[in-house]
């Protein structure tokens, strides 16, 4: 039966990977209003393919983009749910990409392209596993239902929705999230916690407009002064995070956490390499690995005010 | 005479207009090099317009933008130079301008339009003058050279290179600088002094490319907020500048001069009142004007750093 299975795969291999290509050619970005056919585009791609493998597939509107919701009984009536999601980050800065995001390209064996980690890659290998099971067994050893949602990347409110309205008929007994990583190529990992988010943006408003930098310079604050001087009381040179309790709820590691941790070996060299930075940098007294997985951050993910074209002017800025 | 030369501005004041408006549609922008063949354009039309005032006229190339040179002789040999420059500021932020920047319009009898007041306007006065001055009286009552470069907005070496090769044709009795301002609509300013520029673009590497603020947050420094803590580094929150020497060689006023500035009754709150700002920001133990005239600053123009575009994207900015 594994033998079937794995012959399968290997007979299909090519198309699994022209169809994921064809998945990840819709640049399903849900941060950004214009992409919003594309988002539609793409939750409906998936439910004609799901409904193309014999699963009971629909979009289920709860506001915002919608979730692709399929499903299939099995053998057995217990229930694995698979959550993944279908959205992806935008595409900035383009002239980063050796390859355009929007267009997979294999490169030494390896897919590139956006969304082929964060979360395509990662749920179509679900997709196409529950494939090769209806095809080599006839039918599933158990009910799967296939949640996507396409609102991972910007924080939406409908999966939420969705989950607390249908409890009931949703309740799995196993759920598989098909949105992580693995430590390495040989090392398995069943993540158990991760680092939530808050996202917020300031606006710190000067003069009603720019004005020339010569003639009111040093006599007003300048917006991406204050900025700047603002974000430096957030996160002491040596790493360590001031906002006062930031700490305060994050649970230490347990002895076998830790152990656990040492034992892997983690390499800073090499991660930093891969990076190309000169040396690893964050809350002292924590190992890379312990700042990455158990303690929370403070970053900058984007930050702008004033003149950015080209050359130079002299303004103190409206706003930062 | 006097009678005469004003009659000539009155009849021709709405020809006067239309010709600085044609002047103010040239984007002559020289911090850009797609507006390279504006700036030619700009220079260009002065020189035409020159010579139909029936001076001698011709651009200078001393590499960079051309120079404008034109000049005329008068009963007597003294010498006037006249220095003014045709390029203008990039227009951006294009949405903060209420009429469009190259598009020159009156509202309220004031003229608006990029170059109106730097320094389009104030050198079109210069040369109306002489004209008005050759159309009644027939000939200048002293040799007049004007001078107007294109690089005034991107520091250039053209006007630098000219005044020094050609220092014996040009030396002038008397030199008019047509690029500053008044101090009010009734008070005539005489300037003897301008803050000078030093511009830096630093940027701030971190990792290769944008990497997810999820996966490397906290274990590598963030650019941006590397970046911010450099600059906090720079000035005090109290505004004082913090870089070692910084006002070493910054002469302080004379008693004339504080009390000269004193007499004008400067108004701090009018002041800010006019830029929407809740008040005075700046090196302490300074007035207002002290600040502005007479005490160096520090600025930043412009900031920019990893994703800037709509909605958020989680990551750790390759650099900023």
């Amino acid at each position: 039966m594994a033998d079937q299975i794995e012959a399968y795969i290997d007979a299909n291999r090519e198309r699994f990977i022209e169809e994921l290509k064809e998945l990840m050619r819709i640049p399903s970005v849900s941060a950004q209003a214009e992409h919003d056919s594309d988002t539609q585009a793409c939750a409906e791609w998936l439910v004609a393919h799901f409904k193309a493998l014999g699963l009971e597939a629909r979009l289920v509107d709860k506001g915002g983009k919608p979730i692709v919701y399929a499903a299939a009984k099995g053998k057995s009536s217990r229930r694995v749910v698979i959550y993944g999601h279908y959205d992806v980050q935008p595409e900035d800065p383009v002239d980063q990409w050796k390859t355009p995001p929007f267009e997979p390209t294999i490169r030494d064996g390896i897919l590139y392209g956006r969304g082929a980690t964060d979360d395509k890659g990662q749920s179509f290998t679900h997709i196409k596993a529950v494939e090769s099971l209806l095809k080599t067994e006839g039918e599933l050893p158990c009910e799967v239902i296939f949640l996507l949602e396409g609102e991972e990347e910007c924080g939406g409110e409908a999966l939420p929705r969705y989950v607390k309205e249908a409890r009931d008929e949703l309740k799995p007994d196993v759920l598989i999230i098909s949105d992580s990583t693995m430590y390495d190529e040989n090392t398995p990992a069943i993540t158990y916690g991760l680092r939530g988010i808050v996202i917020s943006e300031f606006t710190v408003k000067g003069p009603d407009q720019d004005v020339h930098s010569g003639a009111y310079g040093g006599a007003i604050a300048n917006p991406a002064m204050v900025l700047a001087q603002m974000l430096s009381t957030c996160v002491a040179p040596d790493g360590k995070i001031l906002i006062p309790h930031f700490y305060d709820d994050v649970a230490p590691l347990e002895q076998w956490e830790s152990e656990s941790i040492a034992k892997l070996g983690f390499d800073d060299q090499a991660f930093v390499g891969e990076l190309n930075v000169p040396r690893p940098h964050g809350e002292p007294g924590q190992s890379t690995l312990e700042r990455i997985w158990n303690r929370p951050t403070f970053e900058i993910n984007g930050i702008f005010g004033g003149y950015t074209g080209g050359g130079s002017k002299t303004i103190v800025p409206a706003s930062a």
